[in-house]
């Protein structure tokens, strides 16, 4: 490298590093190692592996392998998720000792939630199955919904956030977002048979309540009704709750944490609910008006669209 | 590792292998391989290699090395898709001499219908080009555009639909979708010059017909209208049809299997359309009346939009 | 392999190089390498390495380690994005020497910027953690926001677009547009403290101008108000201004190249926009009127939405 181009790097490292003394909150000088998102990444893939077993491993599952298969996968679990999650803990400070046991005990914790949460993912592929007429089978909803993608690392990262590990939770769900386009904070909780279909741009908020048997659609938004509290709400329950067997369809949204949408109620597509709806209701927005013309004879035209209250996509 | 830690493990292998025996549905034993993800992205990309040659490889492209650079992909993809064709067709059951020859039948048919997919290719990207603004030039609509890479995924996996592959068609359109945010089910036929700006959100059903020249904006929905029907609806015409030269801006939603919108129609944002649509009409949303307050004298203000029919962003 | 097969092969090999003759926009032949996206990819984790120093890098950063870190990743980018600043300058024409020189300069302006971006992150980061009571800690936001990440990009792109650098600051936004679902134009104008909230589905289109504290939530579309001018209007301001402390809440759509929205201006959740609006005005689309069916009696039941102004998800 010439001299001139030398000193030209050199000047700019100058201006980065005086960047790093005045700018001190977005850079992070420690001792010890940061939580590495290429390792969490591959915890969910792992994890996911355990859950739906045979399906994303690269060897084959067989029979008289099982042991062997599930015994792999742990091991290599035990190691990476309890370092990432030492790493974590100590971003709130403490004795190494204590930070140490700690990530040893939730770790331990976690796995032994993992049947659980595959019964769990098993009522939410029957219920893609029997909810969705594009299904042709519960293989091709395993392989390929991001709905069941999403609500699986949702799952895992919820068991992690009620453990109180900071970071790796919300970490888990994000990389689902960037994935599925479907966003659901850890926090939220959320019942068996779980249905979102196509998913792109659902958003579930952080003290958001699901019951069972509850489908999602794209663009459905459950969120926060406010008054421009920002941190001063950190915890408050901001976000709906929502029954047993209820249906949201596409783009409607919901607001506020003392909304409860009731046990089998329909909310049709674009609805903005603000209040309680009651048990046993379907609610529509009146469609929008809508005006018609043609292009050649400019004529204002009637267009009827009857009621509906019922599709799926 | 100490003896108790070896035990603890010892516990979650029991824990999770019992779980397998009780959820069986969402566990994959067999013994041969199951469909590799990662081997269905490569087949993708080779895909896309071959159809936008020079753009992707990683090999330069000079005109006396076409032949090889053909020859190479072409023999990569002959192996690749055709085991992974064989492993979806076995979820069928059947003879494994009869899936071997149906697999490699298969291959040769899609692989030769390569050249008729680029010239579609050619279409899009012309109409992309024509219709935004913002395009610069042709090869950043290759090299970046998400409708584009949307576009030629659902192209590809519809010929592997209408061959009857299992599995495979919706793994390729839901890692399209994962990438882009545009969910086109690999059932829906396509037509020529097909544009899909920004493109986040859309989601284009099964059964869904498109002609030619069309343009759909990000946020739109092609869906279906229906009574809960679940699986008993697998196979019916549950989306529209849509007709040649139509535009359908962001948001709006069309739902239906007899929905019809007939051609040159032009579907307002947010327009919400469960009605045939007759050909060379405009339908726009009478614009939701707007509230107005100012911060200080809490007035009210009277807001005045005038009507409009053509948006592009 | 048989010959038979082997003269399958060959009749694929011709099909496609003789499609490649007749659909020739959609082909790269030149004598010289092309952008590699991989590359553009790796220059964009480079560049958030020097952003956010310490959080994303594989190696721990230490306090009298600093030079070297920047020192290492100044040098890589040096290389990378010069080779791929060239080749995109090459897709203008023009002598070779001139080229080089030409990237090399913009390289080092594009550089020397790096401080100002750092600057205005750090704004960004403030601007989350104070608008979201779902924050835990700017780590977490550093970390994991895809807001955060795609307004990196996206300043990183308007620099290079602002040295009119061809092809690839679409393709790194493009980049974060399929990791994020936000989609931001890097001609866009963003002030400082900006806040993108969830995101999936945000649309910002080329001539934007966004002042400084705006805050934007998932769904909003910046966009375009035109008829149908295709290339003609290509370079003229079709997109809105967004004055200083502006929000605007989910599915919100602004459209035109004329529209500017006022200081302090907040736009409630799905509102439609296509003027102006004064300074310091809340705007609200009255709630479409709700329609509600009890199962059981199928009666009709009043709801009242009272009037909302702030919502936070």
């Amino acid at each position: 490298m010439s001299p001139q181009a030398d000193n030209k790097i050199q000047n700019l490292v100058e201006m980065l590093v005086k960047s790093y003394r005045e700018e001190a909150d977005i850079i992070k000088i420690e001792a010890k190692n940061q939580i590495n998102k290429a390792v969490v990444v591959d915890i969910i893939e792992d994890l996911r592996c355990l859950i739906f077993a045979g399906f994303f491993g690269r060897k084959r599952l067989k029979e008289d392998g099982l042991e062997y298969y599930v015994g792999e996968l742990l091991e290599n679990l035990l190691y990476n998720l309890e370092k990432q999650i030492r790493r974590a803990l100590r971003t709130r400070g403490g004795r190494e000792v204590r930070i140490a046991a700690e990530a040893e005990r939730i770790t331990h914790v976690f796995l032994g939630k993992l049947p659980r949460i595959r019964s769990m993912m098993a009522t939410d592929v029957d219920s893609s199955f029997d909810g969705d007429p594009a299904a042709s089978s519960k293989d091709e909803i395993i392989l390929s919904y991001p709905g069941i993608y999403a609500i699986l690392v949702s799952r895992l990262a919820h068991e992690l956030y009620q453990l109180d590990v900071p970071l790796i939770p919300r970490m888990m769900t994000e990389h689902a977002h960037s994935l599925t386009g479907i966003d659901i904070h850890p926090g939220a909780s959320i019942g068996h048979h779980f249905f979102l279909d196509h998913g792109t741009g659902i958003v579930v908020g952080e003290t958001t309540i699901i019951g069972d048997y509850v489908k999602v659609y794209q663009g459905v938004t459950l969120g926060a009704l406010s008054t421009r509290g920002g941190q001063i709400l950190n915890g408050v329950k901001r976000h709906p709750t929502i029954e047993n067997h209820v249906t949201i369809y596409s783009g409607a949204s919901i607001f506020g944490g003392d909304t409860v949408i009731g046990e089998g109620v329909v909310i049709g597509s674009n609805a903005f609910i603000t209040k309680s709806v009651p048990e046993k209701t379907r609610v529509s927005i009146r469609n929008p008006e809508l005006q018609f013309k043609m292009d050649e004879k400019n004529q204002s035209v009637e267009f009827q669209q009857g009621e509906f209250w019922d599709y799926v996509i």
